[in-house]
């Protein structure tokens, strides 16, 4: 890259962590918890979101939800909407991953104070999203086992500087070659002492201590 | 998006669009046929590279492979040596696409007079390689069932503007929940009449199809 061009490119992410930082500030003022959750398209980012919400509705935790999609569809965010909870559908207009201006244009549309919890489900894509801070808590990254057990070593950005990772689908282990000391042993190299959870959106199986470590996050609101 | 900002993303554009008619060119000149091959990460891009040099070894068909990946990783490369065709493999340093200038200096690497398929496997990313030409004569989106039958109405660009639709990991199909006229009537509203080839590249189910369509394209060298 030319020097200009990085100069631009340096530009664009010091606005774009600044706004993040912005963002930050009003997440905590309102003393809810925030999370980035990333994956490629299929992965299950909707799905876990509603398995999320289900598990935790007995205990009255409300949870937020901004749906990121490249198109104009509120397939996502209407199954959020069906159960129960205030969402945000953003469309990106093609771009390829949620930024953090995005972000604060959607926050402005939710009762962040009512919230306990905010998901932001950013664009299905495991490259440019790890790129863009918007402002959350933590990022968390959804791997589905149909993917392969060579992600970790194809797309090593995703896994650095992620909180927690899932790994979802596991009910399909049966029917597929995934190796999984492998996958685990590509992600200990780029993230030392990960927390993850193997777990079924579908099943269940597995869903419990992911929610054990979301609830020693949440706020006594 | 300022009017300068606009111009410069043209300009991009029409040079990437510039050095891939010349590539085409080349490619041409060699009387190969060649194919820029697209899907979400993990959908089974190199299987289905490898299933189709396995399947037409013994017609003495030569296929030529481009891997492009966004880590220095040869995992892919590695495949398709090891079958026995010629591959190079392109890092794109992070990039979430293949552009046309990784695909001018992959061509200097390979003995493209002696290649009667040239097939250019992207980075896995469902959103940023539709926007950038490479040169080829046909784009071919591989879809896997885990992903979801919604995958044509939240990801629109991928689907318009291809040749070949493959759906594959059938052999999965009984472990899950996809709603195969859901998906095929979004894959029609935006390609009309595009050619789909259902597969299993683990069990061979479907490949013949695919095989036919794609003998009728290739070169008599």
């Amino acid at each position: 890259m030319a020097k200009n061009q990085i100069k631009v490119v340096e530009k664009i992410f010091d606005a774009n962590d600044r706004i993040a930082n912005e963002n930050l500030r009003r997440i905590n003022e309102s003393k809810t918890y925030s999370i980035n959750l990333m994956a490629s398209p299929g992965a299950g980012k909707t799905s876990f979101i509603l398995a999320t919400i289900n598990a935790l509705l007995d205990e009255g935790v409300k949870i937020g939800v901004i749906e990121g999609d490249t198109a104009p569809v509120t397939i996502d965010s209407d199954k959020i909407s069906a159960a129960g909870m205030p969402a945000v559908q953003v469309n990106t207009g093609g771009q390829c991953h949620l930024d953090a201006v995005m972000v604060e244009a959607a926050l402005d549309q939710l009762p962040l104070d009512e919230i306990d919890l905010l998901i932001v489900e950013n664009v299905g894509n495991l490259i440019c999203p790890a790129a863009f801070k918007l402002g959350t808590h933590s990022s968390v990254v959804i791997s589905s086992v149909p993917e392969g057990d060579d992600k970790p070593y194809k797309y090593p950005n995703i896994y650095r500087g992620l909180e927690v990772l899932i790994i979802n689908k596991i009910d399909l282990l049966p029917y597929l070659d995934f190796d999984m000391e492998y996958f685990s042993k590509g992600v200990e190299m780029l993230n030392p002492g990960l927390h993850t959870f193997p777990l079924s959106c579908k099943t269940g199986e597995g869903l419990a201590p992911w929610l054990t470590w979301l609830r020693s996050k949440l706020p006594n609101k």
